[in-house]
């Protein structure tokens, strides 16, 4: 399907109707870094958010699950700084920051979407949000998305913002995104928050399918460490003010255009958040093809960019494929390592490192500097069946330890 | 019950009629680091083993399930510096490995266990075995644990060894083990091995219902980085010499002496190999009670050992309780966040940190001071049934990601 997409400027900005802005609050002590991020749109929005799936979830997840329950929206307000997880009075907390920028934006409370990123267990100084956010909603404007982005930031070392324009049945709607990725500010979690506009108009429930199809095969498919943290969540906000004829059925040829522009930019998202992983010094792409199920497909890949083994060695630059094979194999993925070939490749060039389950001669100076590139793809072949999956993560390193080794202070 | 057990000398020499030796033969290229061991009994044994669950399992795992596929056994003989695992011909290798260690010790090959621990993926000099065999089985001694054990480590820093004696039904018998932990000799895969002898009487179906058991609670509970093996195995050779009344039946009262005296070998070779873990500083504890079931409290100890998170706070000391929370979150474990309590000692004392879920005050100062210890526990408290389960890990270093980096040279 050819939705003629094109990247443009304007993160959650570019999509029509929607703004945004970020200030320093005092949830942090460093008055240099922003803390507290808002991003509203001047209609209310069909609202669709996939959650973490740890048991132990933040405050803000409960509050959040409550407001976008009738399936609508219109602001988002995050904190970084402090997780609110694991405190007393954490939900309460939550909900007063909503109440807050309700009041502050002249929208009710139950239409704003709360997040909270950062250390856990320690309480949330709510003073300083509420106090801050009049100037918060004072400050919002159409170039205000870098901004919102620098205030949920922790320990990330760089912006993550998209955004496309696309074509529904002869409309031009846009769609754009801001995240933060695997960073703590004390360090802590790998909270994983993405914050989704569109312009284009969908129903909330097919909006939430669409969004929780997409998920399952972009942000489902990266692992910086293995530890799935209890503040992740993902949301899209849709205002319609593209003017498309609303998409209302799932399946349809709106929704299937709309999908593939979320899929697109939750794909592009979710590459750069394993790239900016916590130390991180290069993205590891896997490609598993050849499997007998999707689901196998998927276990296989996510296997191999989560081994420790495998991403220590991709750090050492190390074409040290049985590590790989040692992945596929306790994976749980139905696959037959003798009929399984490896791939390794870069913008250097590709190298085949393992046919039929066994070794082949190659050059190891080559491989080296093959896999010295930022970005190095590991294609594993099943030769099992028909279905495909990708999945993203990024070295181990030094910095790793580090980052996460330094004492809470 | 109480079976007397006390600590003995000799590793998996102690028990009556093993014999055990170590000599380079030249899979190394290092000559002053031995790379085959070999074990032996007098008599014929009945032999118990488990192998990794990894669908990519080495070669001899495959031999070593078709020799002791009777029940019975008599030696093992484990290379070191190449796993012999990824390659052509790796079985008829790990065949011809038991054929010459038979010829030398005159017993039938299908009586001899084979091994190998090392690089994957790259071709094993069987000459240099079959050309070493004879020295090896002259050199078989009652003193020559030690030197065995030293043959099948690899990037281990020390043995890992110990030996019991006790009683079954008024006949004292001996235990012994030798084992390798976390580490390669080029950096690969953690292959774990551990090799249990004893004198006591057992057959062999008995023998293998004891360590299937035991395995659950000891070996399956060590967490170094994630990653399973694909040359894992424990085996148990015993030789019956201790004179006790064969045990033949599960559940008797001589079923529980032993399995005690096999459950305490195990665990403690299973706290040594976490403390040994590649590049590890320290061992991490993690006993959860009060689960619903059994499984619920391993999956939880489990998980807590296993985050990289955890880890990285735990090599710099830091009490933060919130990665321990967030890893029984994703565990999979049945609890309520809201009844766990989470306790961290160490020799220098203990510290309440989390109490229903949520934070408590407690001196930083403190934390720090006993969390550098080389010993770490860390007692998780879910309130929600009886149930109890151990798990041994270790902190994440900077070592480690040195090991597992450095190219293979």
């Amino acid at each position: 399907m050819d939705i003629n997409m094109q990247k443009i400027e304007g993160g959650v900005c570019a999509a029509k109707g929607f703004f945004a802005a970020g200030i320093h609050c005092g949830v942090r002590k460093n008055k240099d870094k922003l803390d507290l991020a808002m991003i509203y749109s001047d209609k209310r929005c069909a609202a669709a958010a996939v959650y973490t799936t740890n048991k132990v979830k933040g405050a803000p997840i409960a509050v959040t699950k409550r407001n976008i329950a009738d399936g609508y929206a219109q602001a988002v307000v995050c904190n970084s700084g402090n997780a609110n997880t694991c405190t007393a009075c954490g939900e309460s907390k939550a909900e007063t920051m909503c109440k807050s920028a309700g009041k502050a934006l002249g929208i009710e409370a139950e239409d704003v979407i709360p997040a909270s990123t950062g250390v856990i267990g320690l309480p949330l100084n709510i003073d300083a949000i509420t106090e801050g956010m009049p100037a918060l909603a004072k400050k919002l404007s159409n170039e205000g998305s870098a901004e919102a982005n620098q205030a949920i930031m922790t320990t990330d070392t760089r912006e993550k913002s998209i955004a496309y324009k696309f074509n529904i049945g002869g409309s031009e709607c846009r769609i754009g995104a801001i995240a933060k990725g695997s960073g703590m500010i004390h360090p802590n979690m790998a909270t994983m928050l993405c914050f989704i506009t569109t312009d284009a108009a969908i129903a909330p429930a097919v909006l939430q399918a669409a969004l929780s199809d997409v998920v399952k095969d972009t942000f489902n498919m990266v692992s910086v460490d293995g530890d799935t943290s209890t503040n992740d969540m993902t949301c899209v906000l849709a205002n319609g003010e593209a003017g498309n004829k609303e998409i209302s059925e799932i399946g349809s040829e709106g929704y299937e255009a709309f999908k593939k522009a979320l899929f697109e930019t939750s794909r592009y998202i979710s590459r750069e958040m394993a790239r900016d992983g916590e130390g991180a010094t290069k993205l590891i792409e896997c490609k598993v093809n050849g499997a007998a199920t999707k689901e196998d497909a998927k276990t296989a890949a996510r296997a191999v960019v989560s081994s420790s083994l495998f991403k220590a060695a991709a750090f050492g630059a190390d074409a040290n494929w049985g590590r790989i094979l040692c992945a596929l194999g306790y994976s749980g993925a139905e696959f037959d390592p003798t009929k399984t070939d490896v791939t390794m490749s870069s913008a250097k060039g590709e190298l085949l490192v393992c046919k039929g389950g066994s070794s082949v001669e190659f050059d190891e100076d080559f491989a080296k500097e093959m896999l010295s590139e930022d970005e190095i793809v590991v294609a594993v072949e099943l030769n099992n069946g028909e279905c495909y999956a990708e999945a993203w993560g990024c070295d181990l390193t030094y910095d790793y330890v580090k980052i996460n080794g330094d004492y809470r202070t």
